[in-house]
């Protein structure tokens, strides 16, 4: 793109139209999570600043009379991170080609989806100046009333797969939209889960939308969109992952997602990076804990540690912990074998509990085993014979196993 | 024990001598757990409380007057309760044969150990009016600098004995004393792991301390005495253990730790009542987790859940856990298997990412694809040079496999 055009200058660069151009020019311009960009964007709007940025870029020197105009006054240390980050921009700028990232769009069936869009996850907004500036999307809109995002690592072990895809099938059962990162591993698992269990499922990739990365999980990939989820990206198609843009990724995972949940992540992982974005989010975050001797878990393991994750070990826990406080509460404790005598206040277990089954004993000695006065032991006898807990026999009472 | 000829009546009977005799004989008078004795015992001393009991029990009626002179006045709630309270032990007042008691613990080499001892363990005063009133033990005194309850399921897997055995032999070469229960599974594996481990352990029983109870652990019993640990009891020689008595016994395994880890129990189970009894006297509490298909750890998740206990997966973490706070810190993060890039900063990282091993990268291109100034890039590059980390070829520069 030729910096004497600047891509922020169109005829329509004040309407919704400059907008959408505008921001998908920033979403190639500038690196995911440059807190500068989403500043200036978030201060002049995403034209203005770009065409601003274009001027720059091609003066070589920085306007800051009509900056301050719209974005108020700057203090030395914030004009030196925009100096800095225009000539962050400026290399990047020359090789800008917002037609052929139209084109692959187009090729691969991705569309634009900004701020303002019906399609636009509205929890992206609480990421402020770190909010992405647009998103490209396969498939349909990257939306959800309820969503939850599993994450976890890509060198997950059987019990971590099978645990994801057991949340996974339960969740999107329940009309939850399982949200995830696409990768090996856990991802992947909560991606097939929800597909599994007939729901829907985003994939928020670190690359472009176009290609399916990893490559062994393209077919998954294709399935999502199929379905009617999402592959969804803040770098154009043709973008390339790189290790900052995986760790970037991560905080949109956390931002378009209820809750998120960490089912398998090692002592320093990317799962935990994305644990910590939702947190810092003030969004609910699980962890799924698993064997001590397992590496796999112990990421999880720190996040409970930490105080940064609820442990949570089914679907029932998972959609308390996104839902509405109160709507989504987990049942009740699961209930056990139940033994006879579960209901039985204290007083009447323990002169149950002095009784035998082949000893007859008279009141008196069960009072006394039991620590009960004689009119307790008395008045506790009979309610457990009427429980048929107790017998009455010559030498005494014995117990019985119950109802006979 | 004759009524006309109560107990607490001996010559000594306000000195040492007679505390430790009417302590004994409450012990075998009240239930483990009984309020109301402990209440008399800590308003009145041992001796004239049981002088008192001796005497109602012998004419029938309480004597108030005699009574409120030392505990101070009761209102109507309370005299009800105590009224109650000596109608219990009516009952069982007839049994009582300290003699007896005193040859059982003779016999099986048990001693009377009562506050003030310096083989009483202080931290069982914290339990207030439900503190025993005197513990018979076997072996050496039940006291500790540091130690440690490890608890669980007697129904408990491999996993579970295995990370008990390696807590205990780790906790014990550290100086660290292992309390328990002495049950089958994970209570014997903890006490198995701290003789394994060369230390200490106490048993806390539930019954007399004459019974190995449960018969087959009678030989780790004795090993356990053999190598300086205890056999305990609140109750003499000879009693049986009982419901009520296991449940009661857990307060005191947390009241003699510093801190309770339960490393498996079932969703409803009696170590879930040991971590209770620790939250409650404001004891640090741990649980080890494990995988969420196994029912053996579903106590310890909702334990987890509940916030009552600390997530817990080695000995550092227990040791960090009971220990000082500061002086006991688990050590930093473990190491993991280290990148040579692990020490870069993100601007480094973001080059480095930028680079490629085969196709060379001149500055302009790399600062475009990682984001960054020339001048970023140009110095970034010179320190991946540096740290062998990047290489300048003919076309530009290359990344390569760290030092070569």
């Amino acid at each position: 793109m030729s910096a004497t055009h600047p891509p922020g200058q169109r005829g329509d660069s004040d309407g919704r139209e400059g907008d959408r151009h505008a921001r998908a020019v920033w979403s190639a311009l500038a690196e995911p999570g440059d807190a500068v960009a989403g500043a200036l964007v978030q201060a002049c709007g995403a034209s203005a600043s770009l065409a601003w940025t274009a001027d720059a870029v091609a003066t070589g020197r920085v306007d800051w009379s009509r900056l301050e105009e719209t974005a108020g006054e700057l203090d030395g240390a914030l004009r030196r991170r925009v100096e800095t980050a225009v000539r962050r921009w400026a290399p990047r700028w020359r090789s800008l080609d917002p037609e052929r990232d139209r084109a692959a769009a187009s090729r691969c069936g991705a569309r634009l989806v900004v701020p303002g869009d019906p399609a636009w996850p509205r929890g992206l907004d609480d990421l402020g100046a770190l909010a992405p500036f647009a998103l490209w999307v396969r498939g349909g809109p990257p939306t959800a009333a309820r969503s939850v995002a599993l994450v976890g690592a890509r060198a997950s072990t059987t019990y971590g797969e099978r645990v994801t895809v057991d949340l996974a099938v339960e969740l999107a059962r329940r009309g939850w939209v399982v949200v995830s990162g696409g990768a090996y591993g856990i991802d992947a698992a909560a991606h097939r889960g929800a597909l599994l269990g007939g729901g829907m499922t985003h994939v928020v990739l670190a690359g472009g939308v176009d290609r399916a990365y990893p490559v062994g999980n393209a077919s998954l990939l294709e399935e999502v969109v199929r379905t009617g989820g999402s592959l969804v990206s803040e770098v154009p198609p043709g973008s390339t992952p790189s290790r900052g843009r995986f760790l970037q990724r991560n905080r949109l995972i956390a931002a378009v997602s209820h809750a998120t949940v960490v089912v398998e992540a090692a002592w320093r992982s990317g799962a935990a990076s994305t644990a910590h974005h939702a947190a810092r989010l003030l969004r609910p975050v699980g962890a799924v804990p698993g064997p001590v001797t397992s590496a796999a878990s112990a990421g999880c393991h720190r996040l409970l540690r930490d105080g940064v994750a609820v442990c949570v070990t089914d679907a029932d826990e998972v959609a308390e912990l996104a839902g509405t406080v109160g709507a989504d509460l987990a049942p009740p404790p699961r209930p056990e074998v139940t033994r006879a005598t579960d209901g039985l206040e204290p007083p009447a277990r323990r002169v149950h509990d002095a009784l035998s089954r082949r000893t007859a004993r008279d009141v008196e000695q069960v009072a006394a085993r039991a620590g009960a006065t004689l009119a307790e032991a008395r008045a506790m006898l009979g309610l457990l014979e009427l429980e048929g807990l107790a017998r009455r026999v010559a030498a005494g009472w014995v117990v019985t196993d119950g109802h006979e």
